[in-house]
């Protein structure tokens, strides 16, 4: 019998007109949809798909069993993901194994930064294989920010909050525009170097970009140490000021 | 008089699948939709949207009036581009003025090293903007390319190829993964800085992603010293290796 293919579709940002014409296509033939959120939390890629799907599609929920409760190196929060993820992988090899095409939903774009890339990377070489890409929750973030974010030969660096403090202004140091993602509880650290760096008072932090309850801002104008997982700060190149 | 909105349109990476539903329900009803190109080729987002236009949309074409023939840095460059920049503003203006909505096209996505940047700086404090993201260049070719660029806390930064041989090899040792744009002729100096770097191995070239042409292969297999303008390379984090 010949196998199912995986499509890993990148779905956007959040607003659900930034989804592709190829997305919608492939959404509207799938007899099976899969999709990974926080426990607890719907995750915005099964509300942004489920107006394009087929009525009789199987969908399939995957929560992840681990958030914040476990520091991200120890040897208990890898082994938990790990057996997460190949549970899961073994739940979509069972339909593409059975002949069905699984549509994996990622939001933004699949491989910048994306939860479905340990799963394309469990399943990719078993079974015919295509990736969607998507508008990213970057480029979200930079339009609605109205900010052109690198032209001409700057260097634009992506830089996870995760990072410790001489990492972060040493990485810093050698992008002339930076992302720095993954905010959450790292807000304050990231304030500091940006403030040390002369960088605060330009940047700009986004917030749920493209969806409801967006929130964009000057970084100087926050008042918290803290913010949502999902939220950006935007630090344009000085070259251009 | 009402004036007219501009809205700059993210137009995807050249497959015409990858456009997103706003940007296919902004083209529909543009009066007025105005695209940039090379002189003497069309440009591939003019081919993009003409499935989607109103049939009495009128069409604004600018043709670059240099690309390579004077060197970047140049004051004859910058003067020329300028003064090009902004009769292409002021024509978009007047429709502006006269209460028609502009759509601008833009390839991939508009503010990541984007062509409708000088234009959105001219006009955007005058009339009503609205910047509509797209899958950008990079997101097509790291999908096509099947390689998942960055995960975790890594860095990813975007390097273009017309630093000197000095400043690449310094933004390359402090990215994770990089993706070395603006490759054309650069190629030959990139080749060196990363074969210096130990990681033209593990790099991947790839020209036209996602269109007609593509072509996506390992460095190594590279035979030429030259590459078209819009091909890339892709070097994965050591990380993971």
């Amino acid at each position: 019998m010949k196998k199912g293919t995986l499509f890993v579709l990148g779905m956007g940002p959040g607003d659900p007109e930034l989804i592709t014409l190829k997305a919608v296509r492939i959404l509207g033939a799938a007899p099976v949809v899969a999709a990974f959120a926080k426990r607890g939390e719907k995750g915005y890629a099964r509300s942004l798909a489920a107006p394009h799907l087929r009525q009789d599609a199987e969908l399939l929920h995957f929560d992840y069993p681990i958030t914040t409760e476990l520091p991200r190196e120890s040897p208990a929060y890898r082994q938990t993901l790990a057996a997460f993820y190949d549970e899961a992988a073994a739940q979509l090899a069972a339909r593409l194994e059975a002949g069905a095409d699984v549509a994996l939903l990622a939001e933004g774009d699949p491989f910048l930064y994306g939860s479905a890339i340990p799963l394309f990377a469990r399943l990719s070489a078993a079974f015919a294989t295509e990736v969607v890409p998507g508008v990213s929750g970057l480029g979200g973030a930079w339009a609605r920010a109205r900010l052109p974010i690198a032209q001409g030969a700057e260097v634009l660096s992506i830089i996870p909050a995760t990072l410790d403090a001489e990492q972060l202004a040493c990485r810093l140091r050698s992008a002339d525009a930076a992302v720095i993602i993954k905010l959450g509880r790292h807000l304050g650290k990231v304030r500091a170097v940006l403030e040390a760096a002369g960088r605060w008072q330009n940047a700009v932090y986004v917030e749920r970009a493209t969806m409801a309850g967006e929130r964009i801002l000057p970084a100087a104008e926050l008042t918290t140490e803290e913010a949502p997982y999902f939220s950006l700060l935007l630090v344009p190149s000085g070259k251009r000021r």
